[in-house]
């Protein structure tokens, strides 16, 4: 099957918003195997959106729109659909009733456009949307040559498109489609998206089903693996079983197997064990201290954690030694355990874990390079230090690796 | 003029890729009083590209693409430019010299596939990269009935595709519309989009030139003020003059004027102060030292910065009474300033700040709700407290509203 995403809206075409919708529908398409061959975004235009569907058909069976089904007078994606499909608007008086009662929650006045809303094309099969008002709806037509063709509408708001997306639009690709669509999405640190293509090429040659789709996003990798069956439980072995194979190859760097944040994995475990942490930051600034305390709860084990940027801060606030400093510079392994032992000993936690080296652009030497880093990690008393010499020269990417190590040398260490 | 948006990729139809290039360039040709009509992705497929390009010019004069101008196989982008445009390819000595000169200074080997970069439309314009070295260019074609059309094309990366569009594209756009355009970008913070809109509406309203673009991202505004005049001089004062109406009616959330972060202008105004500064966190967990510490440099100004979660550590650390904890509680003005004098007073800075609110999700009650916060200000003795109770009741954007509080604190502090 071929399709076309088309994004409707006139705050897009006006760069006013960045369209993820389609990152996200591009990737959950191919992973049912559907081909996306192109995506379209027009405004807030009946004849331009018109006819963007009937070029779109030229080369596809399936057209997804997102966006244009609010209740405003701009909203028009639902007529021209209905308009284009060859059915006709008629009034649902459950959907109505739906809104009635949502509006009455939030007690707000129904409109002669919240009516609108409630009009719907009668052949459409409705999706109905939990995170909002507009519900969205797929529609099909019958070519003089017997082909058939899709399209369905879903609303703009990614909260509410994701959602409809999951529970009504993929069941309903899926009832289409012969079979039964698994798939997992592994998670992965350490690893370079060429190297991990280069590891599983055994696996990804000549591979259909399962399939195998790698992805890179700023300094970790995920692998997301997926079968069609004829059942689940046939489409589910099949992907326990290449996962198997990939944990062969790869699983020294997979962190979850569920798709995961490394943060949220860390701080999982940390409650799970009841164990408390401090850190001790110098390049990454507090970004290691903010991540973990992004996640509701960590209260409970994150007791504090200090950004001692300068030499005096690291001496005073965790007991680095003047002269670890002096002999063996501030980014050192060294330095870097006496902080993790000092920020421990200070908090008096389970965990104490510190991060020292240079972040660039400048401030590097031949012997001490920009992107050299060294993490320290004391554990209950155990000390271990991990090197980091990967120069990269952009600071903001280096204080993001930093800290995604910190968790990554965490999370191997929680086990 | 009306354009289309080409971006060419297969990479964006995978959703490997968010296409942030189209934000950015539907920005700026709307300030350039060109509408942008349609957004297209397709893949590296010559033949779906060379009918999309025929495609957007039934309704456009204008077409810019991004993507496809590598040096590998997959790249065509050139070619099929040129084929549409009724043009062919000839080989361009100073492009190749170019190329080799920055191959030899990366100690790189010349390919076959470096050559063809060096390959052009005859009567292409040519727009230097400087960020890489896939060049870009422009094409005209001249229709039956007179009508002239443009196709300009860049490479993908944003970082080339950004400096190529400043340094070559705006003027060669500027050159074939007469006059020239001059445009700012105010940015502030404390003032919601609908907000700004209605306030700046006695100005928006009717306007023609300058014109005037507010947009909103997360908890910022901004104002874009453009004019198009028939000499500089003039463009440039009917802005300034533009400018000073805006200031009039919201200049007191206005923090910069010429589109700089936040963040930035507080670093800058703390350098060139020659201030030093310590914070003291707890809501936001370390998101106010990081974004500090992301501006390089800010190490002769910051020295250092305490995460205190636990009331131990507020009491430990920052010599809070744990009389004014148990009195107050820990989110409360008293607790924000003995924390911004403590952290202060420990770190011997001319400034000590400090925060200390509820994030959320839970944590709140009746008399002190999910978002509120305080922030304390230490400014060489001189203290103040900011109260904040939005009812932000996500975690994330009451972490990001307080971290840019405190910088707006800061920012106000210094003047």
């Amino acid at each position: 099957m071929k399709a076309a995403l088309l994004s409707v809206g006139t705050e897009l075409l006006l760069g006013e918003i960045t369209n993820t919708n389609v990152v996200y529908l591009s990737r959950e398409l191919n992973t049912l195997g559907i081909d996306v061959m192109y995506h379209y975004t027009v405004g807030d235009n009946p004849a331009r959106l018109a006819e963007m569907i009937e070029m779109a058909f030229k080369d596809c069976d399936l057209i997804i729109t997102t966006g244009g089904l609010g209740p405003t007078q701009d909203d028009m994606t639902k007529e021209i659909a209905c308009q284009v499909m060859g059915d006709e608007m008629v009034l649902q008086e459950d959907i109505l009733e739906e809104i009635k009662r949502r509006m009455l929650a939030y007690k707000a006045y129904m409109t002669d456009n919240n009516i609108k809303q409630a009009e719907m094309p009668s052949r459409a099969v409705i999706f109905y949307n939990d995170a909002g008002t507009a519900p969205g709806f797929a529609l099909d037509r019958t070519l003089a040559d017997g082909k058939k063709q899709y399209i369905a509408c879903m609303p703009g708001p990614p909260r509410e498109m994701k959602r409809m997306f999951t529970r009504s639009v993929m069941p309903w690709l899926e009832g289409m489609a012969e079979g039964v669509l698994v798939y997992k999405e592994l998670r992965m640190f350490g690893i370079g998206e060429s190297e991990l293509e280069t590891a599983l090429l055994p696996l990804i040659d000549g591979q259909t089903d399962p399939t195998i789709a790698t992805y890179a996003k700023d300094s970790e990798c995920s692998v997301r693996v997926a079968s069609k069956r004829a059942n689940r439980a046939e489409a589910e072995a099949a992907v326990e079983d290449m996962i198997r194979k990939v944990d062969e190859l790869v699983g020294q760097f997979i962190y979850s197997h569920d798709d995961e944040d490394l943060v949220r994995v860390v701080s999982r475990k940390l409650m799970e064990q009841k164990l408390t942490i401090a850190c001790a930051e110098s390049c990454t600034g507090g970004m290691f201290a903010a991540a973990l305390t992004d996640i509701a709860g960590i209260s409970e084990c994150f007791d504090r954690g200090i950004v001692t940027y300068s030499n005096e801060a690291k001496i005073q606030e965790l007991g680095v030694k003047p002269e670890t400093i002096e002999t063996y510079g501030a980014v050192s392994e060294e330095t870097a355990l006496e902080m993790a032992t000092g920020i421990r000993r200070v908090s008096g936690t389970d965990i104490g874990i510190s991060v020292t080296g240079i972040a660039g652009p400048g401030g590097g030497t031949d012997e001490k390079p920009v992107g050299l880093v060294y993490i320290g990690l004391d554990y209950k008393g155990e000390v271990t230090c991990r090197k980091i010499d990967r120069r990269i020269t952009d600071r903001g990417r280096n204080r993001r690796y930093s800290t995604l190590s910190m968790l990554d040398m965490l999370n191997r260490a929680l086990g």
